[in-house]
């Protein structure tokens, strides 16, 4: 067994001791489900799936179709326009609440299920377009094709009146602009979408690999949109106990009723569980417990702070050149490059610029060079340029990250190779 | 001028064209504000320090204070013990809002005034020995020595009505269990607190820093409270905006009732900003622009997708030894190493393992290796090495990053150093 | 010009002079109502018919619909069947507010739109059945067959959505246990029943007369359901200006948004008033003063204190029998008798006693004997006669209003009548 | 024992049987009373009392003190001063609700916490000043010196902080105007006046008697202050129950925390009644049961419909003058006349009105003739004058009711009374 199977394994053992909280009564079929099923299922931006317990139980996806749904209605739309008819704000309320937007009559946001049935009533097309339209893409999300429990979307249709009153409000209240009926229906549906574990476990590392799947390598959806999930899910997947969710375990999520749960960890990994049984806000029990425990022995947490690493400039020499004259300054760079680490390199090249001196900054092993960063430091070089100063920059990765780079750098870079 | 200096100057160009909003009026001393002052700072984990217009213009800090005697309460009592008395939860509602958990009596969270009030109630001591620490704390957050608007203060004093309702409020329902009227007038003297866009910038930049101001190299709080700290700034800091903030620019802040906004962007930089017209909700206009134009040039929102970096392991060979019999495979790891980075260099050791191998890993330009990282590859390397590998890691850089290092490493060294 | 008439003309040239509020924008229909229009009409306990202004102008009922549904759901049903389903409390809240009662999902009561759409539901039979039933009862109520204007109805259906929300949430708690579509459809109906003042005066004149129609004779709901509805209408029909109203004006009333206003003066009259410009409450901006002004004319004010009246006992005499050793005492009450004025007999009947005295009591003046105080003289009469007191009551009106008549009474009746 | 006693002592016995409900814990001293202790009192308007049980066993007064401080406030300000700080509107919630009204700041009614602060807060005079006015109107309300439970006071100062809340709050939001302090601490005093039942009897008989006490005769508050009182009693005073208990008992109402409701019927009885446990919206349920049981045997439901009387004209003739020609026609009324029997009158004149004719009105038994039925009454008079008919007015009981009264009628007087 590898160490995060090994691991997930522990997890999962430790959160299966708990046996708090109450089935859903909601539908029959979610009361019937067995209260001891346990699953867990990670998956990695390599596409590595890791699986602990019942991770292969199927079941309803219910409100984990949300933020899905979403992420459609923003790659249809785009934000601003999905923006006018349901809001982004967390609500501190329940699932079910009614509370309009006063002027606007939107919902508070995606998550609860008056903004999810607005979202999906902006899905273009027809109520069967919609649908279709929907079914594809959480298909795409999981990386393969998902079927609906007809069963299941019986009953919510039965008992469905909550929500068919929350779309008519939104009618009246001018946020929902389509047939009531055909934006509950569809609604209705995508809950009613059959996954396990891996499914969710991939559609979350889709939309922490910037809306590629990392199973099936295909672009759901774009990375801003896959952005824009991620963000609400942060604020609002959790229901009224989204923040202190964000203080606990730090990394955007989405709970469903059937008692599963999905959360990304950006440029991580996906995480998918399952166990029906919930507590009073309407979260998964078991679930919260593991991805808690997740968080913290993986290191997940947004806000955590990295503490230390190693120097960007990690070699720095300045060599009078032995014709005399001159000097030639050596400045070796790694790892990731934002505003931080290139200020660092700025305080670096400090030194650096009487006439008759050479700069060689080498960028061989830096691995990401960010925007601004490459601008401020592209700045500093033209500067020294501009002194006076003879600049090459040399990257044996065969990268070209500077804009300024000079052009003799070329023929430097037989020699830098040498001497380092 | 150099390139971060200029590109605030830039950002404050753009916004100080915006003039819609109006000053707060609820103290003369807010209302008599210029409302064309317009300052912004941004402070850097090095310490350094960018100014773009009324950078020193002094105002009240007004609710920015909130997150940071949070900080101190965090620092001296611990997150659960907090938590008791006040929610962490997004209200979804206003600055002002009298709500309280049922049950508990908890406000939602302390950056509304509620939480606020509660927060400062937790500090130990008796009414002077509380201001004494508070005032202690937010200097050394700022990294000078804060001074209180005696006159300010006595507005607020003379007009708290609200605000003692509400502390009392609490007191009935049990979540403020000091005296109600040193509670309200502690806070009161907080917002009272002179600073100017700079403080708030290095108040900030503590808080991206670990807790550690990078101006100063105090550790103001510990980092575990500061990640707690932001979290709740993520989630609550911008009222019933903090959805759409956390969409739109995308890092904690927090802003304040004269106008002043900070706002933290984790290990890169710390933002002051401060000019007096508000919105609707009671965020400076011009301050929440200028921010949302500096998390797009900066690249500073927490869920944005950087994409693809240079490969962690940028180097790997396999040569059959001179002698026969035996291969020499060389993998060169490079950059932060976490889940995702370990994953890849797991499947880059997955060819290694027949009896009479030898593998050299280098780690030299491992920026940082997160603790399961080092772990799943430390496992791996235990089982090659149970297969009869014989495995060397190398780091030039002098750290032993790995825990199963094997002694024999020291004596390749030389070797691997010209070789490479 | 009659006095009444002539009164009524004052308060409608007095209201008339108000030129305040809006015409309502919820239907077109309504919006595009002459905002001058302005009739009122009085119907009393005898029939008798007021006019002043437009008192014929036609328009839909609205709102005004509601009291008289609630009394036919009450005629059929019961009041604790009822109330099962709709509650009978105040709101505070809007004529459209979304509230219903935690545990038992009630809406507040049958004068807000949730409660009334209950009300409609409870009406039995399906759709067609139940609105047969309504535009009978409202005819009745009105005394001619009312007709509905299909075009206003058209498009309150088009436009129903929040309705159709109420009825859904309705259905989800519990409350409405019909056909959402139905009830909703019914209720558009009723509200699209097209009356004038006269109609609206005559209905509440019916419901002020104990449920019987002063003009038709006809008993339209029992006097228990009148008694119902008014309290109902006294306590919930002006939506957040019911505690208000009832201070300012002090009977029952039921506003719509068409601009009508109907009212009740238990046992006096009936008011119907009609203009279509409205206040910032929903109700009717003139038909308001006007019924002010109205009650403060005619004394309607149920919390008035009339003040001293006649006495009840208007003559007593006791004089020596001729004969000697008896006493013959005469007490001649006057007026209506309830517990009260009981009291005041009783008082006067507490010198009466001694053996071989006779009393006669004449009730021939009481216009009204309570049934508690009836019981109170009977019990005292008893009493005097196992005293040995010689009894008789005379009635010379031929009622026998207490019990206890002594038969010997029927032989002094010509006495009496010859004394008197 | 007489009637009323007994019937009281069924009731008592009646509601006795019920042991639902809890004792307050709001106060220790509250939550130590017996739960068995129940007690009844009636007064009536002609100050006789009747009692049943522990009628005199003594209580706090608590929220009953509200409608009383009420009253005289608005002897002291007015009606209009004292709205602009208080509504009166039924709110629909809880006793201790925080609910202002948006853009006043007023709170819902003087019958909620809240708002029976202000109302003491309106009190002229200093703190001392304010209490020594509330407690000498209690007093006169209950016709003996009301003494304060200092323990009582003591507690309810400790554990005030809900209401200190409110009183901020409302300072605040601008609907109290005084001394936050001062305004809560003469409310906690007020509570804790010293009362039993025959007190709160007595308290209720005076607004139900127009203001005057009917034991002492003093005129305590005036006529249109008791009928503002009772009318917000009617809809605010009880709580959540206050549309309910109007259906189901029908007339005005206040109850208080340690058990205790007063009751109002006008013009007939108040009614004090005590039992510590309450039900779960704070009304104590043995009072609340015994008040329905009342309001049924003594026919007191406001809305009761009491059916038909004896006709207004008891008799009528129109008998030829001997000498020909002419005709002399009698009417003789009875009861009280408002409007309704008005119209009964001008009914019966109707045929009055040949020239030559003479009109006896005879108006001996009418026990009050109501403003505007006088000048109905007045207007036809001088109508049949004008038509040439000769008119009398006869009055036996020497009250001149009519404006019009013909000089001539003292003539008529002696051939009329030979005459009936």
């Amino acid at each position: 067994m590898d160490l995060v199977t090994s691991e997930l394994a522990q997890i999962h053992q430790g959160a299966a001791q708990i046996r708090d909280g109450e089935v859903s009564t909601y539908l029959p079929q979610l009361a019937a489900a067995d209260p001891e099923l346990f699953g867990l299922a990670v998956v990695s931006m390599a596409g590595n799936v890791y699986r602990a317990g019942d991770a292969a139980a199927p079941f309803t996806i219910q409100s984990v179709s949300k933020p899905f749904v979403f992420a459609l209605t923003l790659a249809e739309l785009g934000l601003d326009t999905v923006l006018r008819n349901v809001g982004a704000e967390p609500s501190g309320e329940a699932f079910n609440a009614i509370s309009l937007e006063v002027g606007t009559g939107r919902p508070d946001n995606p998550m609860v299920n008056a903004g999810a049935i607005v979202t999906s009533s902006l899905v273009p097309g027809d109520r069967e377009e919609k649908w279709g339209r929907i079914r594809h893409t959480l298909s795409a999300f999981a990386g393969r094709t998902l079927e609906m429990d007809e069963d299941v979307c019986a009953t919510e249709r039965a008992g469905g009146d909550r929500n068919r009153a929350l779309a008519y409000l939104m009618r009246s209240a001018g946020s929902l602009v389509s047939d009531a009926d055909d934006a509950v229906e569809v609604y209705f549906r995508q809950c009613s979408l059959v996954v396990d574990c891996v499914d969710l476990a991939v559609m979350a590392a889709t939309l922490g690999n910037g809306g590629v799947n990392p199973c099936t390598g295909v672009q759901v959806v774009p990375g801003l949109v896959a952005e824009h999930v991620l963000t609400v899910m942060a604020t609002c997947g959790m229901y009224d106990y989204a923040g202190e969710w964000m203080l606990r375990v730090g990394f955007p999520a989405k709970s469903g009723i059937s008692g599963c749960l999905t959360a990304s960890s950006p440029a991580q990994l996906g995480l998918g569980a399952y166990s029906p049984r919930l507590d009073h806000r309407g979260n998964a029990v078991r679930p919260v417990a593991a991805a808690r425990e997740l968080s913290q022995r993986f290191d997940l947490h947004l806000m955590h702070d990295l503490g230390l690493s190693a120097p960007t400039v990690f070699y720095e020499t300045d060599e009078p050149d032995a014709t005399g004259g001159g000097t030639t300054s050596l400045r070796r760079l790694q790892g990731e490059i934002e505003f931080a680490a290139a200020e660092t390199v700025l305080a670096a090249l400090e030194d650096v610029g009487r006439a008759g001196t050479r700069l060689v900054l080498d960028l061989s092993h830096v691995t990401r060079l960010q925007r601004l960063a490459a601008a401020m430091i592209d700045a500093r070089l033209a500067a020294l340029r501009e002194e006076g100063v003879s600049v090459v920059v040399t990257d044996r990765s065969g990268r070209h990250l500077l804009s300024a780079v000079d052009r003799s750098s070329q023929d430097l870079r037989a020699e830098l190779a040498a001497r380092s």
